[in-house]
């Protein structure tokens, strides 16, 4: 198998965008990509959307994407594993270079959520759980995650003032994130006087409803090394992909996050590195209590110590494992089909020395989690400069 | 990359199965599939599926299925390509085993169609098409293919009994194959006299609503002839991919199936073969129309050529060019998400020896070609017995 580069990347300002078409949004993306990498074509494509069909009355992307792109007749293909599903597009892309069938790859992701009613959007976003057993029993996402930010105060000690540090460290990253949605900060007061969601949740614990596309360009390295020059080389080194029961109620603990675990040890295991050797993540935040149980799956703290370790600022931007420096889902936004492609945009960034007033001081190596529903589905991604 | 070998096959009966839900339909064909190559658990899988929101209120169907296949934390993925979606997961997982990053893959795919109402259903197909400037102008599936058959008709002088001989030869068939929806003949004068759906479309012109699951498990050829020796070497010498305008409107011709016609190319590129090599071929006769033109497309037929050749009985079992011995999407049914994987199916059986009844006469190499939307997308692949 080759070596595989990220050679472009490429996404726009998110938000509410209700003058700008989920096609106009994905287009203006890879255009970005393509741009950045220098290329104008490509050989194939793998985009990631959750519900093309229930938030936007589309499905068959690959087919109106390639065309609006202007690749035609390119293969092209929508994948989805719920919010996971721009990392299942990173890592399509990663096996098709890796494999040699193709050369040039845009992987990327897309997701117009604010078309139709918050109703209707939590009702979409429903159908990542088990529709049968926990969305027609009227459970849905912030209740999810509440019931795991619950076990986890109950377990380790978890406070609520830690669930709000998280999100006071993003909307502070977030604020130097140009393209983010919400680029401002919060103070912990206001993030702990928010309104109320899901008992223990408040709304600034949340990840916001969010229009947006990410792509990325991928190609041997081999090739990057002669073609593409203009930018550091980085590399897709590991790459893991794992399940877990999509009903929260089928799992044996609620306080650790399985397939984020597995996928992690996955991704690992094929760079030949440890939780150690990463200096900085990009990971899934769709509730301030996911960051804290994923910190802890991935392996940079001990079960039960990924909040203490946010509340003593070892996951800012100058503690030492700096976790979500783009914002994360919360600041940056979440469009949900297309998070995990810019969660590559942003280590690739860091990794280049080209993320601005947030950059991190000379990281070699970074890690994307990327996680579907309530942990049924997880994708794991490390980067490194050369 | 490694020779990839189909070495289990799997569905069930197809139809209006209102007591089956989408997760048991999938587990069925899924277990059929492994037990019918005799593996106990699997690398990863791919399921096609084209709009689980908006058919069953249900995304995230990589995670439930694995799951209730009882293969967690194994690597899942949905892929979608509309109608060609299970061609899709198909051409994954041959990537996948290709490749080397797994040895035993599950492909498949599943759509339940039939819990909603007809116009529901009729609404989530047209989600294919360009929604915006397609189905809110109030095109159907029919409506588009009728358009194109309009067209053929009046370029090549295409006839409605032809159109309706392709039905009579799928239904007859499909009459003896024990899984299909419809299995019983129907008579040219029936087809003819059905009800009108789209000018020049009768009822018995088009594919039904379908409720079912199709799988297949993939590995390395060197695997296969050591461990898996029960049922005769098959083996996926091509597979191609290509896309075309999501919107009938935007192409040049309506008469031929442009990203059918690429996609060939490249399989039969890959295989080393032509047209003239192939024995049998399982095409995506979503409307009658489209088997004609499809035909054409992959090089059996010159253009305009397709009905006649049927009408002629090339076509049929005892033609030189078998084409849908299953049944085809019209006897056998059309669940979206899984035709595709249906095809590989009957390819398989047929090149195995295995398909009773409807068993052509040693056929050593078949084609699958799988379409989604109006010709927006197309999947081929070419298999063969060793």
């Amino acid at each position: 198998m080759r070596e595989v580069a990220v050679v472009g990347v490429g996404m726009h300002k998110w938000g509410e965008l209700w003058e700008t078409s989920i096609r106009d949004m994905f287009v203006m993306a890879a255009r970005n990509a393509m741009n950045d990498a220098g290329v104008d074509n490509i050989d194939s494509m793998y985009i990631g959307c959750m519900s093309g069909g229930l938030f936007a009355a589309q499905e068959h992307l690959a087919s109106m994407l390639a065309d609006y792109l202007g690749v035609l007749p390119a293969a092209a293909a929508r994948v989805e594993t719920a919010c996971a599903s721009a990392g299942l597009a990173v890592r399509m892309g990663w096996m098709e270079v890796a494999s040699g069938i193709s050369d040039i790859v845009l992987v990327g992701g897309v997701e117009k959520m604010t078309d139709i009613t918050g109703d209707e959007a939590t009702f979409a976003l429903s159908t990542a759980a088990d529709t049968e057993y926990e969305g027609y029993s009227g459970v849905t996402f912030p209740g999810l995650y509440a019931m795991m930010a619950n076990a986890h105060m109950a377990k380790y000690g978890t406070t609520l003032e830690q669930l709000s540090q998280v999100s006071v460290k993003n909307h502070a990253n977030g604020a130097l994130n140009p393209e983010a949605q919400y680029p401002f900060p919060v103070s912990l007061e206001t993030v702990m006087n928010s309104t109320k969601v899901a008992e223990p949740l408040r709304l600034l614990h949340c990840s916001p409803i969010t229009d947006g596309a990410a792509a990325v360009i991928l190609c041997p390295v081999e090739l990057a090394k002669t073609k593409f020059k203009d930018h550091p080389l980085v590399v897709i080194t590991g790459s893991g992909h794992a399940t877990d029961t999509i009903a929260l109620h089928s799992r044996a603990d609620f306080t650790t996050i399985k397939a984020a675990e597995v996928a992690a040890k996955k991704a690992y295991a094929m760079a030949g590195v440890g939780p150690a050797d990463i200096d900085f993540a990009e990971v899934h935040d769709c509730f301030t209590i996911a960051e804290i149980m994923v910190t802890e799956a991935i392996g940079f703290f001990e079960p039960g110590q990924g909040g203490p370790a946010c509340e003593r600022g070892e996951t800012a931007r100058d503690g030492s494992k700096p976790i979500n420096t783009s914002g994360g889902l919360k600041s940056k936004g979440h469009p949900v089909g297309a998070t995990g492609a810019a969660q590559i945009i942003e280590i690739t960034r860091q990794l280049r020395g080209e993320a601005g007033k947030r950059q991190l001081k000379n990281p070699r190596r970074g890690l994307a989690q990327n996680m579907g529903g309530s942990g049924g589905s997880s994708l794991v991604h490390i980067l490194e400069v050369r």
